[in-house]
Parts: C-alpha cells; sequence; structure tokens
C-alpha cells in the first residue's frame, strides 16, 4: 500500500518530493518533469505538492539548490589537500565526476531550464561554490578577485563535462580520450598558463 | 502559390529541405523536427523528402555537415594570421561566435542528438575541422600529433560557448562577463601554458 500524504510528517514529504522530481528527471529528461505525476509517484494528492512548492520551478530550484549543496560537499571532502595546484585538479576532475553520476541533475544546475534570480537560496549557494574556486585561484597567486580566472577554469571543466555527457569525446574522432584524462590535461595546460602570467 | 514537388530540381529540394529543416530546428528545437513538418513547410508532399533522405537522421546529419562546412570556411576566412598564437584566439572566438549566431545548428553538430559514425562526410568534415585546431597548435610548437592539446581547447572553448547559450555568465553571478572577453581570457592562460609546458 502507498502511503498517502497523511502519512508524511512536512520534511519527509518535501524530501519524497525532490526524491520523485530526481526519478523522473533521470528517467525523462526536464521536460517531462511535471507537478502531477511527482505527486503520483510519492502517491499523494495532486495538491500535496503546492504544501510545499508554489509551482515546478519552486521544486525545480529546490532540487537545483541540493544538487550545489552535494557538489560543495564533494569540494569539502576532497583530501586535505594543502598544494593549490593539486587542490584545482582535483576540483576540475571532482566537477566532471559530478556531471558523470549525476548528468541529469548536472543539466539542471548549469543549463538553462531555470532562472537562479527568483531563488535566493539557489543564488546564494551557486555563489559560494563559485567562490570556492576563486579562493583556490587566490591561493594560486592569481591577483584578487580572481573571476575572470575562475570563469575560465569553470567553462574548461564545463567543456569536458559536457563533451563527455555528450558523447563527442569516443570513438567518432577515432580518440580513445576519456573524460578524466582530459580535465588532467587540460587542467595541466591552465596550470602551466597561471604560473606562466603571474 | 506553393510549388510542388514537381517544380522543384533534385538538389534544389534537397537544399530547401535542409534549409526548412534549419527553421524548424530554430523555430522549436531538435526535439520538434520531423520529416513531415519539414514536408509542409517547403510545400511538397510528405514522400518527397524521402527522394532524398531514407529518414530524419539522414536529413539532420547532411544539415550538420553544411554546419561543419560553414564553421570550416569561417575558420579558413580569418584574416590571413601567420602568427599560431593570434590564429589560436582567433579560432576558439570564432567558434564561440558561431555558437552564438547558429546555436540550434551549433546544438545539433556538437550535442548528442546524431550519432556521426553512421554518416561518413560528416564524419569527413568534422575530422577537417578538428584537424584545421590541431595544425594551429603543432604551429605554436606542442609535440605532433596534438591531440590531447586540441581536444583541451576545444573543450575550453566549447564550456565558454555552452555557458554563454545556457546565459550562465550573466546576471546571476553578478558578473558582467561577456563570452568574447570570456574566450580571449580563457585563450590566453591557454597559450601561456602550451609556452610554458613546452
Amino acid at each position: 500500500m502507498r502511503p498517502s500524504s497523511g502519512d508524511y510528517h512536512h520534511g519527509n514529504l518535501r524530501q519524497a518530493l525532490l526524491d520523485a522530481a530526481h526519478e523522473q528527471l533521470c528517467d525523462a529528461g526536464i521536460g517531462a518533469v511535471g507537478m502531477r505525476e511527482i505527486a503520483r509517484r510519492v502517491g499523494v494528492s495532486h495538491a500535496a505538492p503546492y504544501r510545499h512548492y508554489a509551482n515546478l520551478d519552486a521544486l525545480l530550484a529546490d532540487l537545483a539548490t541540493s544538487g550545489f549543496r552535494e557538489l560543495e560537499q564533494r569540494f569539502a571532502h576532497l583530501p586535505a589537500i594543502a598544494e593549490p595546484e593539486a587542490r584545482f585538479t582535483a576540483m576540475a576532475a571532482t566537477y566532471v565526476e559530478f556531471a558523470s553520476d549525476r548528468p541529469q541533475l548536472w543539466r539542471l544546475m548549469f543549463g538553462d531550464a531555470l532562472d537562479k534570480t527568483g531563488h535566493p537560496q539557489l543564488l546564494e549557494v551557486s555563489q559560494a561554490v563559485f567562490a570556492n574556486l576563486q579562493e583556490t585561484l587566490l591561493a594560486l597567486g592569481v591577483a584578487a578577485p580572481a573571476i575572470n580566472e575562475a570563469l575560465a577554469a569553470w567553462a574548461m571543466a564545463h567543456g569536458v563535462a559536457r563533451l563527455a555527457l555528450d558523447r563527442r569525446l569516443d570513438a567518432h574522432l577515432n580518440l580513445a580520450m576519456d573524460a578524466n584524462t582530459l580535465v588532467d590535461t587540460a587542467a595541466r595546460i591552465f596550470l602551466a598558463g597561471l604560473r606562466n602570467l603571474r
């Protein structure tokens, strides 16, 4: 027997809705996610999700926020790396790995489906993740505020992640390059560039 | 009065189908493109497109091929730049500009909608474009075959193009970075890295 909405405590239903939205996202992609289907998956009435979320956009923003928190945690849990070049390389690899582990969530977080400006918590956590990258670049000796360099580093890792997800690094070019090797190569060139420019 | 299929010479109908497919791609995205709608736009019978293309995938592959030819032309028409660093920077900027000018065509060419292996002409022209980038890197003193470096450069420009198309470089981070400035910054760091590594 499926639970009714009365069986959920406040936080439980919210988490169940997020889990169901993530499942649906993974099964069918962003275009197919809808409030009615989420309610059906959780086993509650069509109206129940609206106790927590004004609309689908608000629910997806909360899901993207949870994704940024997970990425933030992965950065925080990198083995203590005091050396900033090793930390930079590990962050780039972690970004690409996250995209590979959670492709649909990563597309939601970094694609064009969501307008972050309407969602303060999402904006805050995405800025915190970016600030983490800026700090790593400052530790590498880049002049403050290191925004341009942080954006360039992000773009580089983003391109690797995207080409890998879209299977552009595989056999069509007769290349045997995998995303992990490529992001390491790109990070090595990028770091050598920063050393040369500072 | 719309033309009937009898009004088209062989090459004309083919080009009309490609143009209609590109229009539909721009209007509604890759998911909405279909043979019947293409035929309707051109004003021919549902069966007429099949005189040129076995299926939608074959038509889209031909459209992507024309996109790669255009990108190749843009690279060929860069003002004669003898200095390889200036050429590399101009190629990166051209790639990002192409994505901005032809977003849906660029997504078709570099996204996951098409399996290139089934389309020899598409494979050939995409390999020619990649070879052009490799040659530029060889001129920069990178050791042959410069595949890893070319892939890293492509990923960097691809990430800038994608983040710009998905409007991730704008107000949500309180950043005033535009794609042209970012790709220049990224190319500058990349080139400094190559100089440092060689």
